[in-house]
């Protein structure tokens, strides 16, 4: 029976203590793969703790991929490469349980515009001279040591200001990427997927090959084939479908970076801050022991559209050739902005924030999956990836094909989006899946779901 | 004799009017190639005017081309394609005989720190959910319109907020210009130069060609042959050299263009702002008959480098394939950037900031070129280019090399460079050529130019 002592004082939630000893009993070797764990309720008897607290760990433990349940038998531990593992995340000390929803467009009643404004003045007053100098390339170095706490605390990754770059944008920084590894690298996208990144990649003179997606992620098989050299993925939460990589695939993607010597995977973690359930996926960054993972995130999609402030993380390896190679451009992004945000970050304003929006998008999400319910063709709707960041999935029972679907809610002055149209790959097992985002005013009322599915007169 | 009713009631000034009725009488063809003006003298007593304003007027149209002077002969009208003009200028209401001077660094106390804090307050009490918005990528229609107002006023180029895309800095809109055109087009700088912009060019994945300069600007016969579709240059006053294109040239150049379909000229106006004396010279796009010219130019230069905002102005003509091609790309610049740089220009504060940061650079140059007077060696000094845009260029008559000169500023603690530094066709006119930023706090003391020349002991 797996006897841990729980009751060491720090902030870490007891369900996020248990999930972690047996994740670093996983990766030690100290549970086999294969290896059954005890029942819940056992368990928790053992430990003195409640069945709830293990059900948590042991979910967070599934989403990972470090164990899987079988029907009526039990938990089982996966096989997983111990030794790549490259270290122990450190203790982090958030909230547990996070319920956690995004929305594509984060608007003013989220936005704490009083205390944004409080900031700005005070970064205003606070001396000229420094605001009117040019920034290095990579940022002001207090923004970029406010990310690297924050980025600590929230996501487990160890970072220093020196290995951060701050960028206007996500598409400025994949700009930067094609300049840094050369225009006539492959990069791969996944398909689906966000279909700007394909397209920065292929206008900045890179080519770009669409990669097909399983339950876990990108397909290795295809990526195996495929000449990619740069891997452009979304593990944590794949965009749209939703999908989390498991550990397993992450060592497997790390491993084939591992294999040559110009393979990088560029992480994009773009609303890793926004989940259903349980703590965020730990960042493949965090697990990468080689230096083969660029970890990229926004401010424009967690604060507002209008700020357009990105960063990444570039691995130690690659901070010689990025300062010969770019290092002579000027920082894109305005001295006040980033001085703002840098305190903004620093005193636990961004945290509150993205707190208070987790509690509105939840709201929101609920009212949604509640009109779903109302539906009069309810039982042709199969809600699919409802724990996806930017929306959920609905698969429709139809013989309609999703462009008929499309111009049946355009008739009702309802624009919506499918799946199939983030696919360039064309599978079907994509038809005829709605995407619904939680905050579009659009889908404040939800019939037009029956009137694309009512018989034509 | 020339006779011109200057009476009529504007806010040109004499010399102005006087200036636009000789130029526009070469360009119709009234007046001739070849032909020679009246003596100043004799033209001021026939007009009823100065012979100061004659004066003013014939050193415009010569620093632009229009006509030359012979010694002890007069001035005679320069052969010019007219037909190719596109069209009249509008009349600009503008102070006449600016005495400019540029900095590369405009510093706090010259940028209006009161004003911009003010502006910022009233655009973040305007409206929150504007500021939080996406911009269409081309930037906020607002600052589209002030900027197109401006450079109507400013540089007589009429075109329209649609025409207008501002992006994050000049060096950002490279990067998007290699996208428009390609990675596969060869794209030419003028050498010497500016650096970054070949560094730009090249990062990007375009190739790029260095063009040698005579004394007109980029040479036309190394330019037929080079292969070149893209030409970039700085016609208004290059860099670092000042030299002003003249008309002749900017209409060879245009021609050049019109040549062939793929042919664009890039105008880098960065520094017409400033200028000695005169008025600004006409921009190549405003001459440019054909929809041939990009003309770009930035506020990182104006106002203060931490703002990133520059922008370009397309021709129509490629609206189109730009909208097709980029047109999916967010703005890079913040909400609030825009809103109060617009707001900064539509009230005059713009204009009124750069008449005062004129005076302060003239300042600065007039005791940089007074402490020049006091030099022990003054007379292995010679004072080149001295009305060029951001420095003057010192020729020494030395037999040491640039870089003896350099190692020997450094040991007095002075880092100086000098014009063959900017130059990658290393032509030997280049050599012993110092250039003397007018706004760099090390120069404050001179001390130095003497010191490099002291025989070694």
């Amino acid at each position: 029976m797996l006897t841990y002592d729980l009751s060491k004082q720090n902030k870490l939630s007891l369900y996020d203590k248990l999930y972690r000893c047996i994740r670093d009993d996983i990766l030690s070797g100290t549970l086999k793969a294969g290896e059954k764990l005890p029942a819940k309720r056992r368990l928790a008897e053992n430990l003195g703790i409640s069945v709830i607290t293990v059900e948590n760990a042991y979910s967070q433990l599934m989403a990972e991929g470090y164990i899987t349940s079988k029907e009526r038998s039990g938990f089982y531990v996966e096989a997983i490469e111990q030794s790549k593992a490259k270290k122990k995340l450190p203790a982090r000390e958030e909230p547990s349980c996070r319920t956690v929803f995004p929305s594509e467009r984060p608007n003013a009643e989220v936005f704490p515009f009083s205390v944004w404004a409080k900031l700005m003045r005070e970064t205003l007053l606070e001396g000229s001279e420094r605001l009117l100098e040019a920034q290095p390339h990579e940022g002001a170095y207090a923004l970029r040591k406010a990310i690297a706490d924050y980025i600590y605390r929230s996501r487990g990754i160890e970072t220093s200001p020196e290995q951060i770059i701050v960028g206007a944008g996500t598409e400025y920084i994949y700009s930067l990427l094609v300049q840094l590894f050369g225009q006539d690298k492959v990069f791969g996208v996944e398909d689906p997927g966000y279909q700007k990144t394909a397209a920065i990649y292929l206008a900045n003179g890179a080519k770009c090959v669409y990669l097909p997606m399983d339950k876990h992620g990108v397909s290795l098989s295809a990526l195996e084939g495929s000449g990619v050299e740069i891997l452009h993925i979304t593990p944590t939460h794949h965009y749209p479908t939703g999908i989390i990589t498991p550990i397993k695939r992450r060592q497997e993607l790390l491993a084939w970076a591992r294999e040559r010597e110009g393979r990088f995977i560029i992480e994009d973690d773009y609303d890793s801050e926004f989940r259903i359930a349980g703590r965020p996926i730990p960042s493949l960054q965090s697990i990468d022991a080689d230096d083969k993972v660029i970890y990229v995130n926004t401010f424009s999609k967690t604060l507002a559209h209008s700020i357009r402030i990105s960063y990444m993380i570039l691995p130690r390896k690659l901070l010689d050739l990025y300062r010969e190679k770019l290092g002579f451009y000027a920082s894109a992004v305005p001295s006040f902005e980033q001085y703002t945000l840098a305190k903004f970050i620093e005193r636990g304003y961004f945290e509150r924030h993205l707190n208070r929006m987790r509690t509105i998008y939840k709201k929101r999400r609920e009212a949604i999956l509640q009109k779903i319910e109302g539906l009069k063709f309810r039982s042709r709707y199969e809600i699919v990836a409802s724990n996806s960041g930017l929306q959920c999935l609905l698969r429709v029972k139809t013989n309609r094909s999703d462009e008929e679907l499309i111009e049946r809610a355009k008739a009702l002055s309802v624009r919506i989006s499918c799946l199939s149209q983030y696919s360039r790959l064309c599978e079907q097992k994509y038809d005829h899946t709605i995407l619904l985002n939680y905050s579009k005013e659009e889908y404040a009322d939800l019939s037009f779901l029956d009137g694309i599915l009512e018989p034509l007169p």
